[in-house]
């Protein structure tokens, strides 16, 4: 279990690092959305590996194939799957870890829970399974593009090196236009920098990716348990390597005085509700209100790292784990559009959902 | 929907601030759990109203009554309801409210929602709904005792007042010694002070909760979309006034080296298989590793304040919405319980769902 | 497991028929339905207890306590409670069979798969429990209505004695004129009459309830596993006693030519597709195509019947399972009211899946 | 929505008759699992096309390829992907259909639910669709294999001609000796006849299936609405062309008195529980008692013939649909599989759900 996800826009995923590929199955997307081929290729190549030097150099191509669903370019209402062949494999370059546990991987869990495990590149466990994530966030995306809601996401955090401007002071256009994509140019540079000398160190740090989804209507979200923003911190924490959650104030609103956190209502020019401040991150009792809606994502340094480590094996043994391999220095360049593709499942599933919440 | 929670031992929670009463169904808990009642009521009395003078002053017993499901002091693998019945609605206070949007509630959001709103102490957008989750949670702690995990909760931060050790440093045991819920005396002496000072100016100040669960073994979680902590993490932001969740090392994490930051194996004494340093907080993979799992809530400044504020009403005039009722200056310490309960409901279903994982 | 259902539109039932009482929580109810309490009442009427001679003698007014999820006459789209208190237990009736199995009843498979039964009047697997089912039913006959859409049935056969006509010939507005609840008055005195010698010898005999619904639009049902009259079949199915369903041709179609069974569309006067016969039952791939929907429900002769009968008990002796207590000697006049509340259920809930088929 | 099934155990299936192929996501399998490629291709190859001149023509391989989740030959725990390519489309010969609505087909109910449809052999209410369940189903069979559980199903009646004995007086291993799956060779050779009769006059007609399960423990189904036989119905209900359900006595039992239905326990030589006689057909209170599980599937003839028929078009003109293209003159030896497959499915899911009935 846990390879589904959503109620009504509903996605069932599958696949393994080595095996003969990944994928995703949707169901309950509506008919009528325009499947734009060449958008949700352009939204796997943004997550592809091997994009830059401080990016893996396992090279894929991700392309990916519609089995169904699908029909004179539309959408059917039936479920879509999609299939993207794995190519570089390199199986071999595992065997080394057969039975061996690696450091703060899932090896060890996995062992211990199914008595089995495909150990090749960590099998289901590896973040190559989020290609099928992208793949069917594009869809999502292409819905919500309809419907008027955009959703961004950047770096702005890595290691020590973070911006010090929120969201509605960057140039959120500059995010595509460095590899580390962080909208800051010069800050860009130099968390760039920085990953490629931990590269060098055979090392891996982690880093901070914030997201904004702007024109969201009043409505999305539910009440009580599935609230907007504990959905999407459900979404954001099933991301590998993800650690913490926070939306709007977040982890620092702790410190204020509920006078200074409120958000007052006024009426606009264009008579629309809007509030003064947007402490609540565009969500309120779980529901969004039309406002903003933001949050951070922080992701852990990856545990894959080019120094030896030591470990235990399967049978209780003292190992060295060594460090070789192909992996990310730092993740969040390429879990940019990631967390940009459960935003958008997340959002795709509440907008069904509230189709349902008043009668006629 | 969103009143649902679980997919094996499942909850189903109804009930609004100034309705009838409150309660839940849960469904799927096995067969065979000795019912404490006694420890059912005991935590449904540490998280009511007006426990010391930095509550809330409502004045509910909040008793319940079993409907269902338990025969001879067990439960029999039918479905189990409770119910709590609300006492002291004074439900004349929120008249004024009636068409009055409350800054940072969910008036707004609900009024659009729905095309209208039980406006009486905010309905089921009410705190209140959260002693269903802690009758609820206290039947999962049941089970869970019967399986030797124990889930504990304490308050950590109350505004700026920051505990600087962290669980394993402390005497949880100290925990319910406070109002506060605060396992250092002399710290809980200072927040209950800044509370109660916050309280006298008619405002209200946030905090964080933080929680460890110890004894759950390897295995619970499931890959994916619904790991351990994705989970954990939306319970925990499902609960009222929440705005972030991290878990083992958290957004700190983001700033360590990979080499740093992983979890080295060895083999105990006991020939049991432990890490070194838990960065990992207890999960690898989404799947419990057998180490403790512990991790933070954020709460924010609630949104009810005894001053006067500017709004918007219904019908989009402005209005002045007035400081009066009665509300939590701070919410932490009553959360402990919510915190656990939540914890506890996720840990449960996890049992039952990891009884699947393997033939025979 | 299996005390919810529905997937937008879902209920969760609880109780035993000797415990504190039976209910229901219904969410997913979309907000603004007129909440009739008289008209759900009446439906509880029409399935309780005591109603004539040819049912069983036990005395509930079966009167419902709304606790949530309705405010100022309306639902206000969060779950609502209704509760059932048990009124006429007489659990000392039971004492006897406390260790024994008694015939064609879930007192084994109970025993064996939790360990543990309440045995009172079979606690969970009592037909009493359908008290929630009507009561939901209910509310989802008052958003069918808003929508004009009928759900009528009716018995059409007790034992041997068996209608001729289909619902199409008869005066469906005389099934409430008689207590077998049977359209054409004569075969109903027959069937009373019958009935009523069956109660005299202590047995029981089975029958067939019928359903019509009319004014469904096109649309509802969802294509491969949840079609229209897959769920209808499962919810029939999962009522008490219920051993075959069946919809438009049924089995009698199977001795049919395609060339004969082929409902051929044609243009009505009012510019409306219709077809010329309706085999189809007013479903098509799963989904209904705006003619009458109708539907055939087998029942078993109830278990419970006032001989005795040789059995064994828990420890694997041979035990003699008295003729006691009350029973109803043919179930299918009380069960026309819960063979139409499920039918409503099924219903509501498809409307509501519908509602997210299309783009905007 | 609709191409999910199961709770634990669960299948997502996609594609449509003429697209890319089709397939089946399976999550929920636990680990372990012996994974026979063999024979779940023999199980397709039983449900193919083209087996003999009685069934359409449409030549398919319908070997499967599998993409996920098997490693060294065993099941993982992870999700099995498993496709089927289409090979022999012929789509130009549903032109001539592209806007008409085929009598008693899909055609319109699916263009008035979605605004569009994949017109080509129906596109997803085609009954290619059922490889997908085959395939699952095949697997399901592989673990239920392994507790001792055996599911078979033949053919019993199509057209008028029907065995007149039950499945204990029948010699099922000679069920897969002829082209219709029926095991008494005289009446399948009567009923070959017969079906090619009607084949050549380009019409279809009906049939029943039966099926047996034997060797299932006590304990599978749940209470309320998922009951085992409950949950069986829906699963046969939601194959194409079904009309009926019934299980035990089913309708035949409306006629009987409770005296000689109800099933005497009994303790057989080997101290097990058994009952003296059947009706239950192995279920009680919706949960498996451990004796035989039977029922009878009816369906009704296929919609597609090759005669010319009067309907209408998308555009509510007068047409006449064209009989021509492949079909099935009975699908009821194909069902055979499709019958076992849907079958075993219920079963591995419910054997899954009954693991989490008691604590520990």
């Amino acid at each position: 279990m846990g390879s589904t996800y959503g109620k009504i826009f509903k996605i069932a995923t599958f696949g393994e690092s080595h095996g003969v590929g990944i994928g995703v199955v949707i169901e309950g997307c509506p008919a009528g959305v325009g499947f734009d081929t060449d958008f949700i290729q352009s939204e796997l190549t943004r997550r592809k590996p091997g994009q830059s030097r401080i990016t893996t150099q396992r090279r894929e191509a991700d392309e990916f194939e519609v089995l169904s669903g699908v029909f004179e370019g539309k959408t059917t209402g039936t479920p879509i799957a999609m299939i993207i062949r794995n190519e570089d494999q390199r199986s071999k370059d595992y065997s080394h870890i057969a039975a061996q546990y690696r450091p703060s991987h899932a090896d060890y869990t996995y062992q211990e829970k199914y008595g089995v495990r495909d150990y090749r590149g960590g099998g289901r466990s590896s973040a190559r399974e989020t290609a099928a994530r992208v793949a069917a966030g594009a869809l999502a995306k292409l819905l919500l593009a309809d419907l008027g809601v955009r959703v961004q996401a950047y770096v702005s955090q890595v290691g020590k090196l973070k911006l010090s401007k929120e969201y509605a002071q960057l140039d959120l256009s500059l995010t595509e236009t460095n590899a580390v994509r962080c909208p800051e140019p010069e800050m860009a540079g130099q968390m760039f920098d920085y990953i490629d000398e931990v590269r060098k160190k055979g090392d891996s740090v982690g880093g901070v990716v914030n997201c904004v989804i702007q024109g969201a209507p009043v409505g999305w979200g539910e009440p009580v348990f599935d609230k907007l923003h504990a959905e999407l911190g459900k979404a954001m924490l099933s991301i590998n390597a993800v650690k913490g959650f926070e939306y709007g104030s977040g982890f620092a609103g702790v410190e204020m005085l509920g006078s200074e956190h409120n958000d007052a209502f006024f009426i606009d020019g264009n008579e629309k509700v809007h509030t003064r401040t947007n402490h609540s991150g565009g969500i309120q009792g779980g529901i969004s209100n039309g406002e903003d809606i933001y949050f951070k994502v922080a992701f852990k340094p990856v545990a894959t790292i080019m120094q030896d480590q030591e470990s235990i094996d399967q049978h209780g043994n003292i190992a060295i784990v060594q460090g070789k391999g192909r992996h990310d220095p730092c993740v969040v360049p390429r879990a940019v559009p990631i967390v940009e593709a459960m935003a958008a499942l997340v959002l795709a599933d509440f907008y069904l959902r509230n189709k349902t919440s008043k009668l006629a």
